[in-house]
């Protein structure tokens, strides 16, 4: 079984990292990042760089497809390397997944209409422009869509996942072997938790942003 | 402020990237990738390559120093390039941390002696070698050094350290901005809590590749 975790200039690095940590530990499975060109590709503070070992021509039928998220998505939403990638990979691809904003490059290659899915909780609504029902869920399974909210979200999916193909005692086995008993200092991870003025300042300048 | 987070062959992808991607955040903070060479520094999976942009001699004064563990710990452990730099760097850090088996390198380096410290679950028992006190507890302050438990851990630390440093409020706007609001499918991420039958094949197969 082959998984492509996909690079692209500004992609935030957990995004992709989570999933790799815990799905990737899927026995007998290939891992490979991919992306448009080989060579290390930055996320978006630019101090942080994971090498992409193959370009995505290169790998046209993985099993498994998991596309982060990060300021980078915005541009590719336009590139047809990209999204014709995308489109071809998951025509054979037995999982198509997401963390963060990555669900809105599924959902701009046409992957996501009719859908439930998930995205960081700042772009959610972004996702019924193209048709997909979006859902405050952290992981959301459609049939063989996957998809997962913000960040570190993917940690969640991705032992989700594992358990769905690999069973729920390798699952269990590989949060042992992380060491994946959260106990974060603070309850506000998300914005029904958070204080209510970061969840505002955040919306603002996500407005200006995206729009 | 300066942030030196360390890559060394074989280390654990998300040790790493868990305090990159929290602590990272901190206000006017710089963070480097550094490594006895510079350049892509391979996992211990060998599918992952973080980029290594500066050399350990090149960033000889950090604020804080950043070690990620992984199975390529071990050998580390006799390399006298990366402890003296460690034993140097913490001379005129404010915070020394690890994540993983990150604190036997502290530990050999012999800056654990008599502080209370953590580490992966199955290399806790090591630190006392070094004079060290474990504990298991997920994230253990002891002065200025702060020592995570296994992989996942990191994240947890870098909230906590980042609270610490840059106020409570920015750090739950990083927790809300990486949706760090866990929600594991399994119960099972401690020695505690995990099926018995697992740790004890986990503990039976660290002994065997440890001593």
């Amino acid at each position: 079984m082959q998984i492509a975790i996909v690079l692209f200039d500004r992609f935030t690095a957990l995004d992709a990292v989570g999933p790799y940590e815990t799905l990737g530990r899927l026995p007998d499975a290939e891992t490979v990042f991919v992306a448009e060109h080989t060579g290390p590709v930055r996320n978006e503070s630019g101090n942080l760089a994971l090498t992409a070992d193959r370009t995505l021509a290169e790998v046209p039928h993985p099993d498994i497809v998991v596309v982060p998220g990060g300021p980078g998505q915005t541009p590719q939403m336009d590139n047809p390397v990209l999204l014709d990638w995308l489109r071809a990979a998951d025509a054979t691809s037995t999982w198509t997944t997401s963390v963060c904003t990555g669900s809105l490059l599924l959902a701009a290659a046409g992957l996501l209409g009719g859908r439930r899915a998930t995205s960081h909780w700042l772009a959610l609504d972004h996702l019924e422009r193209f048709g997909a029902e979006p859902t405050g869920e952290r992981v959301v399974f459609d049939g063989k869509y996957v998809t997962a909210a913000g960040v570190s979200s993917g940690i969640d999916m991705g032992l989700a996942l594992l358990g769905r193909i690999a069973g729920d005692e390798h699952a269990q086995a590989v949060q042992l072997l992380t060491e994946y008993d959260p106990q974060p200092p603070y309850d506000a991870g998300s914005p029904q938790k958070a204080p209510a003025h970061l969840v505002a300042e955040f919306r603002a300048k996500s407005r200006f942003i995206m729009e």
